[in-house]
């Protein structure tokens, strides 16, 4: 058997490049005691991926040049020395940009093994129920701490943990108003997923259309993009209005400082709080069995894009800053 | 009896000069039923004056053209159809920069009466223990939540609400740096307040010696100023670490954006709150008391700079901006 890996060559400057990466095959490693093998299947791609890549500052530590690209995903045991995984399990965790992992049980980002009998296919437990969905739940809802009949917004709203935050909104009874580019995508908001307004930032009269349909401000805003989109919100938010703070996408490519302005904080007596889902490890189970229960109701709508192949990773990437992904994307790299 | 009004007649354009305002002399008036006149004693000048003046975005309606200069300050009842308050009181309130104030029970901010037999001159209850002092324990205390053996950073630290933040982090057990501009006043933190350690930013290697004066990082990053001094504290911040927003004092004269990145925020997971005293008004008896206590005991000094005369009001407000003030700063206008 043969691995294939993504190994960082260079740190990328603006999008990331295939020719930043050596793609590289090996030997697959044999697990020693109280390790295992695991199988990649599907890979998430994610924004942090790109952060990532660089030496920006970030909360965990860059990918050294040389190292096995740092991503999450989903695997099956192939090989195990370990009690805690078994052959065939399926898994989630922090499995690399590669063919085959090899897992210790004593790593603190060791993976979770997946619950049996799942309700839907696999790759939903890599977004709405997996580490994207889990972000939605508890930066939403410890942190946003929405009520009923107050005003949500957004933004990214179409992405994968943005579709989720949308739609827990709704089903705790809040107006909510998502931003994302593109009529599709908006379209997709409110017809599929059920949100009260989508604001599409690809029109000139975007601002406009903020203010129409916030009419009592924005009580939460869920933030991924930062720039003038979080600038634009934050102005209509009201007096101790919260804003999770869950990236700041629009300057990753750049590494460039998120720059905003606080005064708003200051006059409206906000409550800006930045959080990283790993923070929240210990009541992962809750928030999952939530998630796939919304699911499995229904109330929970999922979309994935499926990139095919592995090698594809470093491309796939950039359809996160490009605006043209829809829901959860993904590498598919195995069965 | 006359009364002296400062009317605001121009937004000021950078420092506030007297001659952005009328000073005018003018019958005083008869209090009707439920109200009361006030003899003004002391004004407090605080940098929320000068936002005030301006029309930039606030957590209160900007003054008028033509209405009264809105301030804090002391006065005695000489005057009363009120049983909420009693010829001879001492009240504290928004008494406007004018000799007489006509208060109304109905007032949303009606002057609070002082309790009696203070323990200390009057204008203590007009910078330690007066709204000041309050604004410096919420916002520590509630917002910040700072622990024993955490590292406190106050900045403005010489000013009235940072010199009792960096006293009350100190009783509280905390390792406390100010940063302050001049060796009078860093000296005066430490050798007089106790602090473990002062920053003077004008000097050229403070950045060093703010890392070197907090090894541990910043848990609570008490910020009254913004700007660059903003910028390199919360670069020390912690994981997790507490950011009360009390003032962006660096920005009030240009009434420009408070620009800052919002990276660490997200990086370094910040709770970052913006706060008015006014909204702990249900709790002003449990900090007052506290404070007055403290003070009585010895654990919180207090230092006030005076300034003589209802008609140096405006001139006296740019102390605050040009770094010459310590402790609270006052105009002093009767007996």
């Amino acid at each position: 058997m043969k691995n294939h890996q993504f190994r960082l060559k260079q740190r990328p400057t603006g999008r990331a490049k295939s020719t930043d990466f050596d793609f590289l095959e090996s030997p697959v490693s044999t697990p020693g005691a109280g390790e295992a093998l695991i199988r990649t299947l599907y890979l998430s791609i994610d924004p942090t991926n790109r952060i990532w890549m660089s030496d920006m500052e970030q909360y965990m530590p860059p990918v050294a040049i040389g190292d096995v690209m740092r991503g999450g995903g989903i695997g099956r045991v192939v090989v195990s020395n370990s009690n805690r995984w078994h052959v065939g399990d399926l898994v989630s965790g922090l499995l690399g940009w590669q063919d085959y992992c090899l897992v210790r049980e004593a790593d603190i980002f060791a993976p979770r093994t997946l619950p049996k009998d799942l309700p839907f296919p696999l790759p939903v437990m890599l977004g709405a129920c997996g580490t994207t969905g889990v972000t939605a739940y508890f930066g939403l809802l410890d942190l946003g701490q929405p009520k009923a009949g107050e005003t949500v917004v957004v933004s990214a709203a179409a992405g994968a943990v943005g579709s989720v935050v949308g739609q827990i909104a709704k089903i705790k009874g809040c107006r909510v108003v998502g931003i994302a580019g593109g009529t599709e995508k908006c379209n997709w908001l409110t017809q599929e997923l059920g949100l009260d307004a989508a604001i599409d930032y690809k029109r000139p009269d975007w601002r406009d259309a903020l203010v129409r349909a916030t009419p009592d401000g924005v009580h939460v805003n869920f933030e991924n993009v930062g720039g003038e989109i979080m600038a634009t919100v934050m102005r209509r938010m009201t007096l101790g209005g919260r804003m999770p703070l869950c990236g700041l996408i629009s300057g990753y490519n750049e590494g460039t400082a998120a720059v905003g302005d606080f005064s708003p904080i200051l006059m409206r007596r906000l409550s800006v709080r930045g959080f990283i889902v790993i923070d929240f490890a210990p009541r992962w189970e809750e928030a999952t069995s939530q998630l796939i229960h919304w699911v499995r109701e229904g109330k929970l709508k999922h979309r994935e894009t499926i990139v095919e192949g592995l090698e594809n990773a470093p491309t796939a990437l950039n359809r996160l800053f490009d605006g043209a992904n829809i829901g959860k994307l993904m590498v598919k790299v195995a069965e």
